[in-house]
């Protein structure tokens, strides 16, 4: 929370911003470690209304794998002496919006939620990462990088879409709703979570100011930050194009 | 499935009855698998719902563990030479009916089922188990002695019932109607999979007579093999006592 072993810069440069603080990383720990939960949730629940036994056996597996990632990353969090349990709760309810505006109708539309949304969410954590001290950093990014599951997705939908046009377009028009409201989410952990915008600003050099509060308390109008929002953009293209669809 | 190098014995003496095979290990060790399976999908529902952020996060690590499980014995009846999926596959709806005419109305009724459902299924299959060659035999009991979700459940039910007088004897009553239910699942097991049968028969030396057709192709009414049904009813009523509730 202090500044005094710094120098003070003017009061409009980021330089004069705190870094990211111990707090800071159990935060966005916290919160990759929810990411984790919500997908083995999701992916258990896929996995009850999997078309054949083989997904249903696949996908439970892949429920399991984010547990494991999960306990990882609290292991983590203990390791700093923070509690983990309660750092994954603050984020109980972080896509909570985000999944009652896209409840996907068809087996495709679950699936390509899965690919985008939770791709956006873990783009943003690996970009926050780079704000981290390197042993919370390299157990993230090895989490992020074990997400096999977006593989059956891919499989799956690669196979259907490039036999079906009119299956195609919907699903590149349901991919563009996704990733508009899982951006939503990132712009509102911004505002609200001054702690992961100093790790977002520590890793990327963006001068974030969404965490700003005006003189009355408000939050300010988020400035997004516009290395994240590129990356996370350039990152969905690519995802979507490797299933042949438009972005 | 031949018996050529035993002595045949007179038509009605329980060893003239082929003994168990190949394929029949293979049936129960996919009725574990598909425990397993279920055991997930139930644990990963009942995170979905669980009051506190720790439980979730406890349920659905016992979730995962139970995942893991699974893959022990899916990976011993690969080593049997055998297809892990298919033998998953037909059990797929082995529990469909004791689900429908269990549906808890509440935690505590959702902990009981777990315990006291899948209680009875662990129980028959560890009798049936000693009938297994000696490496299956210790594969399905390794992953049965493991099933440390019913922890949870003794832990929170025991804090609850002791001081709830009308808790402890509406759980005593849903208790009892779980092991009808489960009974009656395990019944229909022995009618409808004489490998099982012969599995139990050659564990507890029980003249089991549920697998016999009649001459019309219909499945003779069950004779009840006492020792099976002795012990789960047995091992039920220690359940049971373990939470202070009357079997």
């Amino acid at each position: 929370m202090t500044t005094h072993a710094l120098p003070a810069g003017p009061d409009d440069a980021p330089a004069a911003r705190p870094g990211p603080s111990q707090a800071d990383t159990v935060e966005l720990l916290g919160l990759v470690a929810q990411l984790e939960q919500i997908a083995f949730a999701r992916l258990a629940a896929d996995a009850s209304v999997a078309p054949t036994t083989d997904q249903r056996l696949q996908l439970s597996g892949f429920a399991a794998a984010a547990v494991a990632r999960r306990d990882t990353v609290m292991a983590r969090i203990t390791e700093l002496g923070a509690d983990p349990v309660a750092a994954v709760a603050q984020f109980d309810h972080v896509l909570d919006d985000f999944d009652a505006r896209t409840q996907p109708s068809t087996w495709w539309e679950r699936l390509l939620k899965a690919y985008v949304g939770y791709g956006v969410a873990d783009d943003f954590c690996r970009v926050a990462a780079e704000g981290l001290d390197a042993e919370s950093r390299r157990v993230v990014l090895a989490v992020l990088d074990d997400a096999a599951h977006a593989e059956l997705a891919v499989a799956e939908l690669d196979a259907a879409g490039s036999d079906d046009g009119v299956l195609s377009s919907r699903l590149a028009l349901w991919g563009r709703r996704l990733v508009g409201e899982a951006l939503g989410v990132v712009q509102r952990l911004l505002v609200q979570r001054p702690g992961l915008v100093r790790l977002v600003s520590s890793g990327t050099g963006d001068a974030v100011v969404a965490a700003d509060q005006q003189a009355d308390g408000r939050t300010a109008p988020a400035n997004p930050p516009t290395k994240l929002f590129g990356e996370l953009t350039a990152q969905h293209t690519r995802r979507m194009s490797r299933l042949g669809l438009t972005a």
